[in-house]
């Protein structure tokens, strides 16, 4: 199934590395600064509708993630905020960005198992630089060919990789949790996916039960599987 | 000179469209929104030397100035600021994404020239949404093969970049406004640069004489004599 595969493109967050968590975590913090205002219920629903009314402006990451929070937390308190709590969600969002990096389990050995067969890629749709930086940390940089940044992962997203790798569709190999970016748009293309989930999946990543049934690939439940697989 | 080149590697802001402009004209709104706490000089450097600490977190580009605008006018207003006016500085750097893009003299005529004859690719250290988009609005994507996005252009961002492309030093040709980030970096890995200089620097890019004089590449005054150059 897999014979013709030059190019495995592992997504970053939370396919190799925790990530979600800590969003949710800031969601958390967030909501509790602002807790003399609203519900927290209410805060993470006015939060989540500005993150998607900002990314045609921001894109996906950190840094667009402190935009919103901090012009969230204008509107909910009708403008009223104390400027040192700006200054905290601020920290909030440094503090993720120095987050040290726990791999998920199994993903060192994959990499390792997988080295010098496949040109090894990361695609991800962060922040380079933020990306650039937890490879570092990791210390799995050294399987890495390359980390391709993807302003969006829909198909003429991995259309446009294809051709930048100078390969055929049916010689990409996508591995990620998020059927919606890193698995759905692949299939349409040609290309194969293995889909391996991560516990917690941001709203905006959701996919129908009719799309998921739709499609053909692979799940997996630890990205150990991969070797197996391969 | 130039006969073993395939990849020309074009920077993106103030060598193919007006970039830094947009920043000077930004910075003069925030030093007015904010003239009441301080002079218009001291507001300058005070988000200079904002931005420069935050570079290690935020990289280059108009999130990451955004965020130390913020951060620049609570510190100046000693926390005191009115958060109507924080409104404002997002609606500056949103204004800034918005911005319609103005190809500068020859541009196109030199894609033109060039295509067929050589890979061309946009190196640039902003964001890729950002600068995938002003491609896009800049109706010169047809001659670009893809955009490299680099978290910095120093020489081990551009060994990276070589190691990528899979070509020699030597094959490469890099086309820029700045000295610091366009041309010395090259030139120590033994690739090609040609410097065309914009009428702003921002201090961050600025290089010594020293460095200046030490180096041997090639400066024209308008991009096309590129065609001529090659």
């Amino acid at each position: 199934m897999y014979k013709n595969i030059k190019v495995i493109a592992f997504d970053a967050d939370d396919t190799l590395w925790v990530n979600e968590t800590y969003f949710r975590d800031a969601e958390n913090e967030f909501a509790k600064l602002l807790s003399s205002y609203e519900t927290a219920n209410k805060i993470d629903q006015e939060l989540f509708k500005t993150e998607i009314e900002n990314l045609t402006y921001y894109g996906y990451g950190v840094k667009g993630f402190m935009l919103s929070m901090i012009e969230s937390a204008l509107e909910l308190s009708n403008y009223q905020i104390n400027p040192k709590k700006l200054e905290q969600i601020l920290n909030i969002g440094k503090a993720m960005i120095d987050k040290p990096i726990e791999l998920l389990d199994g993903v060192e050995e994959v990499l390792e198992g997988l080295q010098g067969k496949y040109k090894i890629i990361v695609a991800t749709k962060g922040d380079l630089l933020d990306q650039e930086r937890k490879l570092e940390k990791s210390g799995i940089l050294k399987y890495v060919h390359h980390v391709e940044v993807m302003s969006e992962k829909k198909v003429a997203d991995y259309k446009k990789l294809i051709k930048h790798l100078d390969i055929n569709p049916d010689q990409l190999l996508m591995i990620g949790n998020s059927l919606k970016s890193d698995v759905l748009p692949l299939l349409e293309l040609g290309a194969s996916a293995i889909h391996v989930p991560f516990h917690t999946t941001w709203a905006h990543e959701k996919v129908t039960k009719e799309q998921e049934d739709a499609a053909e690939y692979k799940t997996i439940s630890n990205i150990k599987e991969v070797l197996e697989v391969l």
